[in-house]
């Protein structure tokens, strides 16, 4: 018999990380406040409650993505499953987009552990390959979520080795580059999450968290304003058949 | 050219409901302020956010559901995407376990327009299906989490017209049965958050957020502590091939 | 202990419905005749074979619909995982597009055993819903796939009573209508597989499996010419911003 | 305007890499045949529908995999969409089971282009990583599949330098080791096909092809002979709650 430490139910309970949902949770905490206690087994303080809150606000919604077109194309084709959708729409935060925070977890948690910001840097330049964390097609000269978040994070006095790491490999990638390239909110989302206590392996699963709610929205104005024929229309005229 | 309400992202700001992001909504929303802001395109209440963090909590957990199966069977195959695993695991919150808060909510929608509730009943009863939002194949004699998001709404004064819709849906269906079956996390579920103020069609779409947020603190204890190969070595003994 | 009928594995031998797998299967069945033999548990006949086959051929692909922008916008954010992208697209096949094979193959059974054509047709239009399996956006006046795949099934002679069937719905719809509409592919397709002796419950099914290869043609393309940042361009461009 | 190769749909037609669906498809190709066409745009050779229908045979059924607990548990929650299941299911193949092919394609593909054995075999095992395509958990002492899958090459002639790739890899796990490693089957898969001419950005595509044919065989069975709820109650009694 192997084990879990997250939840028990018996016929008149549910016991969730040791505590009674009916009776202790719900109607207590707040979603934020009960996502970390699921997920990391302890009752969050206010600043890392703040922290994730702020994170999954920043994470929710950014327009037409690819994430939203792939939900909205899938509702429009089978709006039978609106979990279908959002389903498809999750699958869409990848390594790419959206779900570039856990890469640069890691690296953050190198350069605390005592790897030069330089040495990763050099090390993704030599394999062609972006440092996760930074740039943006769309936000310059900066990010403004990311100010925001890290702002926000030195006012709580949650900033710590995390974001000082990242400002560490911040100057390395200016300096590589010989321009500055921000900070996106991918990466100041990592910085502050994991400066605030979580483990770096649940980082893209908040950003999941964030993007489900981000695409519900989506969805329910699909079910009144539906965009996805036009989406479909655009895409057609968009790209030419050509056998060749 | 078609439209969209929710978001538009320039090079310095994102704006979301016609609010900027960063200066306006980071560090000052919750998470939860947030999905109704993004959903629902106005700002709640203290009483619309109170009874959408209960019932977002209420539906986060529940242990080893399929959903949870899904997810962590998903996840031991296939590590490399989490985002993968959540949506398989979101793929099982449907009309069978987690997904009947929508069914339910549009009787009590058409019960609140008039329609008598022993009519739904009957007409459910003659064609041999359940009635969404009711009985539970642990909870008994009742689901204490329906239990709590009832008299929480009425607390908070929010309990109205879907609430009594499922009173009397809940007396129709004592009655056809001949004893109590008792209403469920779902059903509750609906007919608070239909009574402060949410729209039927966004009622699975929020359960989908809280199961989310379920599914990551799984895979996070998959991670360290996994039981997939042991759900996978426990089906394989419980089901016998006979090829007849 | 529950039973299977479909496989068991010993560390020398893969049994699959009572045949082993690599002495008389691989190198000796196409893909067809395992995938009937899989779900239906029987060595398909040549006809039976040959109507799978060319329904799994009409439904393979049919340019960028929904489902293959879904899967391509889902790629494009997240090549770490190409089953990802797939599942995505199939996602996608649901009751608006190339899903309905299903819908419509239970009405031709309900014609079969005895239900006419007529109150069918009304009760839909009564209730303003299309009949499933008539009607397309582009092909006019009629679906050459639904043609060409209702003639292989007369050559071949395994048309009958679910191929009248569909007649009679066709000859309903179009006296409801006052003009033809015709059959499209989906009806086609449910109409020849359940004279070939396929089950209503396998129909989406076989259309999935269609589409998964439809769909892995798509995703190597966007290997090397990706037009997914196209399409999210195009999308961007025809959905404006207008908050109210 | 960007360009796809794959698909045209007119009012009157469906054209296909060139070639009329209705006319020159539909009932002359075969589901092979046409995979093959769709994804690498030109028509197989008998060796190549051969080979391919034979690796899609190997990997369409193995089973209670995680991939079909996954299915069947989202299929059993969610019985409105089956194509939430097979979506589920195919989720689940990934790295560690199903999936590996392409990692190993990978891998053949620097030997044939030069790189020793030995030193793929040591970069391996120095980060604790197994050379994927060998080894498996039930398969002793070797995997029929494979052995199957590579005579049919060589039968066929088709075995060429990517199975000699395979032969070169196989001799530096032994000898790594201490004891002989079998090939597995995805190993095999992935020799066969790109001694065929398969490139390698499409070995995990076509087993994901060969997978669904095999979950919707799981899912009907699933509709008459549930064993979804028994492998719900196996999970849970073979998992303690513990919250220590």
């Amino acid at each position: 018999v192997s084990r879990t430490r997250i939840c028990s139910v018996t016929p008149d309970d549910v016991i969730v990380r040791g505590r009674s949902l009916p009776r202790e949770l719900i109607g207590k905490l707040s979603f934020t406040e009960m996502a970390w206690l699921q997920a990391l087994g302890a009752m969050p303080t206010s600043d890392q409650t703040a922290i994730l809150d702020a994170c999954l606000v920043t994470m929710m919604e950014h327009g037409l993505t690819p994430s939203v077109i792939a939900a909205r194309a899938t509702y429009g084709a089978a709006p039978e499953s609106i979990q279908g959708a959002v389903a498809s729409g999750l699958l869409a935060v990848g390594a790419t987009f959206a779900g570039s925070m856990e890469d640069c977890g890691r690296l953050l948690v190198r350069i605390v552990n005592g790897e030069p910001a330089e040495t990763i840097v050099r090390d993704h330049r030599g394999r062609g390959r972006p440092v996760p964390g930074f740039g943006h097609p769309v936000h310059r000269p900066e990010d403004p979520r990311a100010v925001r978040l890290l702002a926000l994070a030195k006012e709580r006095s949650v900033a710590a080795e995390h974001c000082a790491a990242l400002e560490l490999l911040s100057r390395s990638v200016d300096a590589a580059l010989g321009r500055p390239l921000p900070v996106n909110a991918t990466g100041a989302f990592a910085a502050v999450l994991l400066d605030a206590g979580a483990p770096v392996g649940i980082l893209r699963g908040f950003a999941l968290v964030a993007r489900s709610a981000g695409l519900v929205g989506h969805l329910l104005e699909e079910q009144t304003d539906p965009v996805s024929s036009v989406i479909a229309d655009a895409a057609e005229r968009a790209v030419a058949y050509e056998p060749k």
